[in-house]
C-alpha cells in the first residue's frame, strides 16, 4: 500500500496537529527517509469518558519503521512532548531536542521506564544533522518556554521549514529570536513553510512577556499582605519574572506543586533561571515570616481539580491557606473548557478573602500570549517567503484565517494547503498537491492500555454514566427448564435503592413472568431469551423512570 | 423548628439563584405570608451524570405551604421559569406573570400536565396584588425578551425591590424601561433592594440592543448569497431585528428549531413580534428563491448537539445545508463551558465554505448581552437609593463586585448582605440582620425523578462511566458449597472483550481460587466471600491494565 513511497518525491503530513490543538506530530517524507517534529498528547474532551490522555495515531511510522531518520522536537510543552512515552513504547526512534526541552523528556521517559532504551541527541540551534538524503538545521523563536527551535530540513525537492510554536518578543525576557538566520533562509527560498496557527484569528501584535514582569512589580508592591502567582510551570521566563519581582520587593519565594517544583528544579539546574541565594523558602517556613515578604508561586492556574491553588482555595491544603488579605494573582488566561472551574476557584478565593486579579491577561497586564497575533505571522511569512505555505497546530478556522494572512502577504491562493491529519501534500519537480492519504488518528490512553478502548467500550461507558446498570441473574435448571434460584436484580447508578424497594420487587415479578412465558412459548435459546428479558423489563422501567438503564441478564444453568 | 416564622418581622431568603447562574428563586416572608419570586432552572455541570435539569429545593414552602401567597415571576427565560413543571408538582402555587411570560409558561405547564391544575393570574406593569400583608407592584425594565417587569413589595416593615433582570437601553428596540416610577419608588423610601449582579464585573455601559440591527443590515446586505442567523429565541427584539433587516434588504424568512418556531409562534400570536405578510416561507420552500433573497433563523447559537444549527453544521439537518458563501452570523456570546462545542460548529460551517461570524459580541457588533454593566447596576442603585443591599443572581465574585459598587454609590458598608442559598436576612423594626438558614440547596432531575438521584447513585455512575463494571456470577450449591455453575464473568465499558480473552480467562482462575480458598478457609458469610473476590480480582485487574473498574460478585445458591 506504500508502495509509492519509495519514489523520489517529497511528501508532507501531520499525524496530529491538525484541525486541533495539541497533539502535534508532523512528518517529513523523501523517498525513504522519514523525519518525524514532534509528539504531542492532549486530554480528552468530557465526553471520552475515563480516558487519560490522547496521543497520535503512529501506524504509518510502524509500518515504516525502516525509514524513520529521527525524531525532531521543537520545544517542551506537553503538546509537543507528552506523546513520547506512550509512542516511543510502540516505536523506538532517535530524538533530538535542545537542553531544557531534552531535560524535560528524560524525566518523563525515566517515569516511563524508557530513559535506557531511547536514543537521545542533545542539539542548539546551530545544530546541523544528517539525516539520510535531508539535513536538519534550526532557528530560534520566541515562545513561552526556553530553548524554542524552529527546524530547517534541506531536501532534495527544496526546503522545508516547520517554525515551532512562536512569536516576535523585540524585548524578550530570555533570548532574542534569530530573525537574521529567518531572513537568510527565506532569501536563499523556502519550497514549503509550515507556520503554527493558534493565534491566526488574532489581530495586531502578541504583547512582549516583558510587561508581565513590570506588573508583577507594581501588584506586589502594592500588595499589603502574601501574594500568590499561579502560572503554568513551563513558562520560565514567567517564573524568573516571579523571581525578579519577589527580588524586588523583598520578599521570600515558596514554590507549591509537583510540576512546579520539578519544572522550577530543571530549569535551575540548566541554568535556565537564575533565583537569588537564600530567597527560596520551604512551604512550613511561609508563617515565620511577615505576610508582606512572601510570595508563593503554585500551579493552578487552569482550576485543575488536584492543583495547589484549588486545593487552597478549597481550603484542603495540607501546608497553606488563604488568609484575609491575599493578593492572587491568576497569571493565565483561561484555556477553552476550563472556565467554569477557574470561575469556582476565584470565587472560593472571594469568599475566604482574598484579593483575586483573573481573568484574560488583555484586562489584567498578568499574561500575555507566547503565539504571535496576525502581524507576527505575516512577518513570518514574509521571511520565509515560502513558495507553499501549510498552516500547521489550531483548530480549523485559524488555520483558514492564517491561509488568508498568507494570500495577503503573497503566497498564490492555490498555493495554500490545509491538511487534515494523515492528508499527504506531495511536491514533485516543484509541483505541490494533495495526494491521498496514511493512516492518522487518535490513540486513547488509559491506565496501561496504549489504543485498547474504542468505539464500543466507550459507548458503553457513556450508557452507564447516564443511568447506571441493572444486573439481571437467574439460575435455571437444565433438566426441566423451570427457575432454580432468582431473579435476583442488582442496581448501580440506577435509582436510590433504598427508596425504590417497590420498583424492583416489581421488576423482578416482570422478569419471572417473561422468562416463564418464554419457556412455556418453547423459546430455547438463552439470546431469545435475554432480549425478552431486556424488553420487558426495559420498557417498564422506561414507563415507570423516563430513564434507560444498561440491563444485563444472566443466566445461570444448573 | 419554624416557629419563629409568625414572629411579625420581615425575612428575605433564596431557595436558588445565589452564588451560581440560573435558578433563580427569591422569597419574601413577613408574618405569616409568604411571597416566592421566580423559579428557574439550570442545566448540570459535567460531573452530574445523568441528571437532566436542577431545580431549587423548596422543603421550606412545602413545610410553609399554608402561607404562600403567590409566585411572582418576573420574565420569561429558563433560569426564572423553567422550574415551574418540576416545582408546580411538588407544591401548587398561584402564578403571577404579564403576557408573553405566561404564555411561554401556558407551554410548559400544558406540556407537564399541569395547565388545568395550576391558579394563573395575568399582571402587567400597573398590576396592584394585595398579597396576605404585604402588597406587589410592578415596574418595567429593558431586559433581552419583552415584558420583564421589576416587583415592588411594600411590606409593613418597609419596601423590598426586587429588580428582575435589566439593563438601562436607551434605545430600546421595544418599550423603555419605566424609569420614572423607580425614581419615585426611591423616593418615597426603599427598604431592601435586590439587584442582580451578572454583569456586575463588566465596567462602562451595556451597548444598546439597536446596534445590532444596524449591524445585521449591513450584514445581510454584503452577504452575496443566503444568511444564516443563529440566536436565543427567547430574545423576542433580536428576531425582530432579524425580521426588520430581512424585510431592508428584500429577503424572506424560514424559521429552523423547534424553540425558535414555538417562540415565534407564541410572540407573533401575542403581538410582540411583527413579521410583514408573505415574508415567512417554509424551510422546503427555501430553494425556490435566488440565494440573496434567503435568511435562515434558526436555534443552535451555543453549539447545542442537537440543535437545527450544530445538525446543518455537521451535515446532517434533513431539510437544509449548508452551501458554499452562505453567511452564518452566531448572534450571542459564549456561554462559559460551551466554547469547544460553538468551536466545533463554527470550524464544521468554515469546512463547508460558510463565511462565518463569531466571538464575542463586542467584536462582531452580532450580540449585545440584556445584564446592565456597572453603571447601570449604579445607576439602579442611586434610582432605589436603599437602606439595605442585597446582591442577587451570578456567581460570588459578581456579588462581591456589586457590594463595592453600592459601597462606591453611598450604601453603608455595613448594609449590604451577600446571601448563600437559605441564608435569611432579617429586618426588624428598621434593623437587618443574618439570621439562621432554612433548608436550600440543589433538586436533581432525572427523567421522571425529582430529587431521587442524589450522591451514591451519582457516585456510581462516575465509577461506572470511568472504567466500566465487571459481573462475576457464580452458583454454588447449598449443600456442599461447591461452585455448581461459573463463574461467568461479564464486562462492560472496561476492554475490547475481544481483544482481552486471555485476561478475562485469568481473572475467572483467579475468582475461582480465591472462593474454593475461602470456602476451604471456612468463610461462610456470603459478604465476605464477596469481599474477597473483589479485592483479589480488583488487585489484578489493576496490576494488569491500571484500571479500576466496578467489580459486582454475585452469588446464587441452588
Amino acid at each position: 500500500m506504500n508502495n509509492h513511497k519509495s519514489e523520489k518525491k517529497l511528501t508532507i503530513f501531520a499525524l496530529g496537529g491538525v484541525g486541533e490543538i495539541g497533539k502535534n506530530m508532523y512528518a517529513v517524507q523523501y523517498a525513504n527517509d522519514i523525519i518525524v517534529i514532534d509528539c504531542g498528547s492532549k486530554f480528552p474532551d468530557e465526553e471520552l469518558l475515563g480516558i487519560d490522555i490522547i496521543v497520535p495515531d503512529i501506524t504509518y511510522l510502524i509500518e515504516n519503521k525502516d525509514k524513520v531518520r529521527a525524531l525532531l522536537i521543537t520545544h517542551g510543552h506537553e503538546d509537543h512532548i507528552g506523546g513520547l512515552p506512550y509512542i516511543l513504547k510502540q516505536l523506538s526512534m532517535p530524538v533530538y531536542a535542545s537542553r531544557l526541552t531534552m531535560g524535560l523528556i528524560e524525566g518523563k521517559l525515566k517515569e516511563a521506564g524508557l530513559l535506557g532504551s531511547t536514543e537521545r541527541h542533545l542539539i542548539h540551534a546551530d545544530s546541523e544533522l544528517k539525516l539520510g538524503s535531508m539535513k536538519a538545521t534550526f532557528f530560534k523563536t520566541n515562545h513561552s518556554i526556553p530553548d524554542s527551535l524552529g527546524v530547517v530540513l534541506d531536501t532534495p525537492e527544496g526546503v522545508v521549514v516547520h517554525t515551532g510554536d512562536f512569536k516576535f518578543d523585540q524585548t524578550p525576557v530570555g533570548d532574542h529570536a534569530d530573525i537574521h538566520r529567518m531572513a537568510e533562509i527565506g532569501r536563499r527560498g523556502v519550497l514549503a513553510l509550515l507556520s503554527e496557527s493558534t493565534n491566526a484569528e488574532r489581530p495586531g501584535f502578541t504583547p512582549s512577556e516583558r510587561i508581565v514582569g513590570a506588573n508583577f512589580i507594581d501588584a506586589f508592591r502594592k500588595a499589603e499582605r502574601r501574594v500568590i502567582v499561579s502560572t503554568f510551570a513551563s513558562n520560565v521566563y514567567r517564573l524568573q519574572q516571579v523571581v525578579d519581582a519577589a527580588a524586588a520587593t523583598g520578599r521570600k519565594l515558596a514554590i507549591i506543586g509537583r510540576s512546579m517544583v520539578n519544572m522550577i528544579t530543571i530549569a535551575s539546574e540548566l541554568g535556565y533561571l537564575d533565583i537569588p541565594d537564600g530567597m527560596l523558602i520551604e512551604t512550613n517556613e511561609v508563617n515565620r515570616y511577615a505576610d508582606n515578604q512572601v510570595v508563593i508561586l503554585c500551579t493552578g492556574s487552569q482550576g485543575e481539580p488536584m492543583s495547589a491553588l484549588t486545593r487552597m482555595a478549597r481550603s484542603n491544603h495540607r501546608q497553606v491557606e488563604i488568609l484575609e488579605g491575599d493578593t492572587v494573582i491568576i497569571s493565565a488566561t483561561p484555556i477553552p473548557g476550563n472556565e467554569r472551574s477557574i470561575g469556582r476557584t476565584v470565587d472560593e478565593l472571594f469568599r475566604l478573602g482574598a484579593n483575586v486579579i483573573y481573568g484574560s491577561g488583555t484586562q489584567t497586564g498578568m499574561h500575555v500570549s507566547g503565539h504571535g497575533s496576525q502581524e507576527e505571522l505575516k512577518l513570518m511569512l514574509q521571511l520565509m517567503a515560502p513558495k507553499y505555505f501549510i498552516p500547521i497546530h489550531g483548530e480549523y478556522r485559524m488555520q483558514l484565517h492564517h491561509k488568508k494572512l498568507a494570500e495577503a502577504v503573497g503566497v498564490q491562493p492555490g498555493n495554500t494547503f490545509i491538511v487534515d491529519n494523515g492528508e499527504i501534500v506531495e511536491i514533485v519537480h516543484g509541483d505541490a498537491r494533495k495526494s491521498g492519504k496514511v493512516p492518522a488518528g487518535n490513540t486513547y490512553i488509559d491506565g496501561l492500555g496504549i489504543g485498547d478502548v474504542g468505539n464500543i467500550v466507550l459507548r458503553d461507558r457513556k450508557h452507564l454514566s447516564q443511568d447506571g446498570i441493572l444486573v439481571v441473574v437467574v439460575t435455571i435448571s437444565k433438566q426441566d427448564k423451570t427457575i432454580k434460584s432468582g431473579p435476583d436484580i442488582i442496581s448501580r447508578g440506577f435509582v436510590y435503592v433504598r427508596e425504590s424497594e417497590g420498583l424492583l420487587e416489581e421488576a423482578g415479578r416482570i422478569v419471572t413472568r417473561t422468562i416463564t412465558k418464554s419457556i412455556s412459548d418453547n423459546v430455547n435459546q438463552w439470546t431469545t431469551l435475554k432480549s425478552n428479558v431486556k424488553d420487558a423489563l426495559g420498557r417498564f422501567l422506561y414507563e415507570q423512570t423516563k430513564r434507560k438503564p444498561m440491563i444485563l441478564p444472566i443466566i445461570m444453568e444448573v
